[in-house]
């Protein structure tokens, strides 16, 4: 019987690097798939339909949700995002760890429908270097940096609810973190199957 | 403030190659070291005092354990082995990881002392593999190899009382995965301190 693959959540203030994080583990890692979220949002330059993001119309997103078809969805700044389960749920049978990049309400979401995910709270040396990275991206409004630090200053206050947190100083350290944190986890009793007889 | 030391306890059955590990482990990492046990159990082949036991003798031991001197102390074989606290508790403060390498007996006393230490569980492959690793090392009789093959297979039964399981199938792998159990708990929460203000 293959083993079953792990659900990795990770998950923190927008601007902590967690996309980053993942790309790199992804690069780095064989047997271990990217979950691709659903969003309504328009893409940011370079991003791609069905690899970055599926982006959908709301139409499409709600009638999905409707049908129960995300693990975990929710509403950012006036869009939507979630997570189609059906994909995440095949590639663990077949034994494939797969990566949810995800934000903290979505991440509370998963913990309910699956406590036996792994839930990695990634957050970022200090405010102080949050925001700069936030204005690095370039992306957004003022007010819209404003609100993403503010809210990244409460969201903060749940890392108590993660298995883990990933203080991403230097990148390399915070991946390497990253995959000790997969292997520990794969040497809990609970998911081995020891037979000696 | 410096973050408190790990005690990481390393069991398993005897034979499973739990002490090879871990001195592979003390040669890479650099902040973290053993703790040596007190026995009074006489020297094997190049066996040194103070290095890889405090060899003592029967009343000198007993002399400690009534002192209370020990963090946790069991009769194997008909012989003593106890690890001596103040040491051990030295080094945590201090924020050096302290690896203690101990029979299951021993690992079950911690338990109940230190419920924040790392317990980890070493398993031969199999116990055929055990059995043969056993008779290499050629320093048991016979007698003495039935009676640990007997008591490895039901001390198999108490894997489930430990945080990891590691099997030790290719001795390098092994290692790498004690080292990213290490690197995963130093990431948890209640480890960390995390002020953002």
């Amino acid at each position: 019987m293959t083993e079953k693959g792990l659900l990795i959540v990770v998950s923190g203030p927008s601007g902590a690097g967690k996309g980053t994080i993942c790309k790199q583990l992804l690069k780095d890692a064989k047997k271990i798939n990217y979950s691709i979220s659903a969003t309504t949002r328009l893409p940011r330059k370079g991003e791609q339909d069905g690899k970055d993001y599926l982006f959908l119309t709301r139409e499409k997103f709600l009638e999905m949700r409707d049908d129960s078809a995300y693990l975990e969805w929710a509403e950012v700044y006036g869009n939507f995002y979630g997570t189609p389960q059906k994909n995440v749920e095949e590639q663990l049978n077949k034994g494939t760890d797969v990566i949810l990049e995800i934000d903290i309400q979505g991440a509370l979401q998963i913990k309910k429908k699956f406590p036996e995910a792994i839930f990695i709270f990634i957050v970022p040396p200090s405010l102080e270097e949050l925001a700069t990275r936030i204005n690095r991206r370039g992306t957004d409004s003022r007010e819209v940096i404003r609100k993403r630090l503010h809210s990244a200053s409460k969201e903060l206050e749940y890392v108590s609810e993660y298995d883990y947190v990933v203080i991403n100083d230097v990148l390399d350290m915070a991946v390497e973190r990253v995959k000790a944190i997969i292997t520990a986890e794969k040497c809990r009793p609970h998911r081995k199957q020891i037979n000696f007889n």
